[in-house]
């Protein structure tokens, strides 16, 4: 299953890797999710130089996962190949930072758990250093660099699509924990969650009443056939359409009640909100942001709560700064 | 107000102390709590030498505070005096670790908050250098140091007691936050709390159905006006008593809940519970643990959940922490 792009670890794009330096070479950031894979050439000013993107072949197993993402890498090098230095992954799933590999996996990369990605990954690229993380990691990082929180050393990333996921970042690092898990925000509970069945097997999180297809349900359940979509929701609540509103409002508020608990615990400078769910407009955005205010502490009623600013770029830039992080800093 | 205490910055006391070495000296740590004060001498390698407490003169403002303080200080002190190169101190309310000032307190603590802690204690104490923190942060160090997380690096521990606290140590350090507020807990929604007012002036929160005094207000409420305190309730629970047993099953659950949601994000390596409701036995860990069990992600399963093992020292033990902290790690 090997593609053509396949070096031995000793052949000749090695060999000017190991002459280059880091800082001023070029990263490759890679995005792997469940229905698509993306490549991104990234400069270390975090500039984006080109994109390619190609669907993830999930359904035919992980080597051939490891190809499509080698051969996007190679594609957006192109003749800059000799300027790459390294190699950076967002994968969904949960990935082990230090060995690479991939932990556990959602049931659209079926198999995935298991996967040696950074040694298969690198195997295909000549020996190139692979960075491995999770996508909400990846996500928060490239918001932290260079969109909505940048400047900022310690944020809170709030993703809220298929599931709800988060990411911390503390002085510029993402937090993985020994296990790295941390960031499975979708699993806290809130009061309007009580009994719902979530994804994870268990009840009564957040994730099981604020997700995408949890909106999507309810606003079925409630009577809205109407709705092909959730973007198709938030057009009718946008035009005043009762369930459309109320589903959003209590989808919102969950979601709200749960950051703003988070946020009296980890006291983040800036808490920024992601994710296809983040699209549905002022009928999402206020309750979240009400939910939110009556949450929290009065101490941190002015942190800032901000829509992600990069879109799909962000996983892109957080996966090469996986591979280039910052300076580590001094604890305070 | 000031006591005889009261020293000069260019006294005696102070020259002595700039000739000492800090890893070599010995640092006394004070804790400063709503109904009593209690300081202890401590050498390098966590042994408390000493220790003395006192009633918290609270009605009679922050002066009185900081005058029992400082004698408490110079009483362990004593003739080592000159060997005594820090103090450190964890005080209710919040505090904020860099400029050393009482940011909010409680309302056992009428008139604290706005205190310069730091400064005011300094002050008395011959220029004596003075870290600060707040108790439940100073608890979390101690059991660190040479408690319950001896040799853990990132813990997560909670105070359950007259409020709900919890404390984050990351690489050894706590977590304070931009605004000081890392770690409230207590303020994180359950579904058990739904509508039932909390002491910060939300609703909803776990302390509001879990803290000691939420218990017994539980209790009585259920008609079980027998028990005088809480200790009496977990005797009756003991004994096996239906509605001591059924409100210690309730505030467990609440509890574990929010303590296993909040794992599912910080992935800690240990997690520590304290405080007075700690001491409730079976009746009240039981629950605590099918909770967490529950709530939890299957990788985190099997991240020690332990007692804390240090009691009132372990506030006095991380208070000299916080004024001798351990060598900064590199971030990984």
């Amino acid at each position: 299953m090997k593609g053509p792009e396949m070096r031995s670890e000793s052949g000749p794009v090695a060999g000017v890797v190991e002459g280059t330096e880091t800082s001023t070479g070029l990263v490759v950031g890679v995005d792997i999710g469940g229905t698509k894979t993306a490549a991104g050439l990234v400069d270390p000013s975090g500039a984006l130089l080109d994109t390619a993107t190609r669907p993830t072949p999930a359904a035919e197993g992980r080597e051939a996962i490891l190809d499509t993402a080698a051969e996007l890498v190679r594609s957006v090098a192109a003749d800059r190949w000799g300027s790459v230095t390294a190699v950076g992954v967002g994968s969904a799933g949960v990935i082990d930072p230090e060995r690479g590999v991939v932990v556990s996996a959602t049931r659209a990369l079926a198999g995935w758990a298991g996967t040696d990605l950074r040694g298969g990954l690198s195997r295909r690229l000549g020996g190139l250093p692979v960075a491995t993380g999770n996508d909400v990691h990846a996500h928060a990082l490239g918001e932290q660099w260079r969109g909505a929180a940048a400047g900022c050393a310690d944020v809170l990333l709030v993703a809220v699509g298929t599931g709800v996921g988060a990411s911390i970042v503390l002085g510029g690092r993402v937090r993985y924990g020994p296990r790295s898990v941390a960031g499975h925000a979708g699993h806290m509970p809130v009061p309007a969650a009580a009994g719902a069945p979530c994804p994870c097997g268990g009840t009564g999180h957040v994730e099981a009443v604020a997700s995408g297809p949890a909106l999507l349900a309810e606003y079925r359940r409630r009577g809205g056939t109407r709705a092909a979509d959730l973007a198709e929701v938030a057009r009718l609540a946008a035009a005043g359409d009762p369930p459309a509103t109320d589903v959003l409002a209590a989808g919102g508020i969950a979601l709200g009640q749960a950051i703003g608990g988070l946020m009296n615990v980890i006291d983040p400078e800036i808490v920024v909100i992601g994710g296809g769910v983040a699209g549905c407009g002022a009928a999402w955005w206020q309750p979240v942001r009400a939910a939110i205010a009556v949450e929290t502490l009065p101490a941190l009623r002015d942190v800032p709560i901000v829509p992600a600013a990069l879109s799909a770029t962000a996983a892109l830039l957080g996966a090469a700064r996986l591979a280039s992080p910052p300076p580590t800093r001094k604890d305070p």
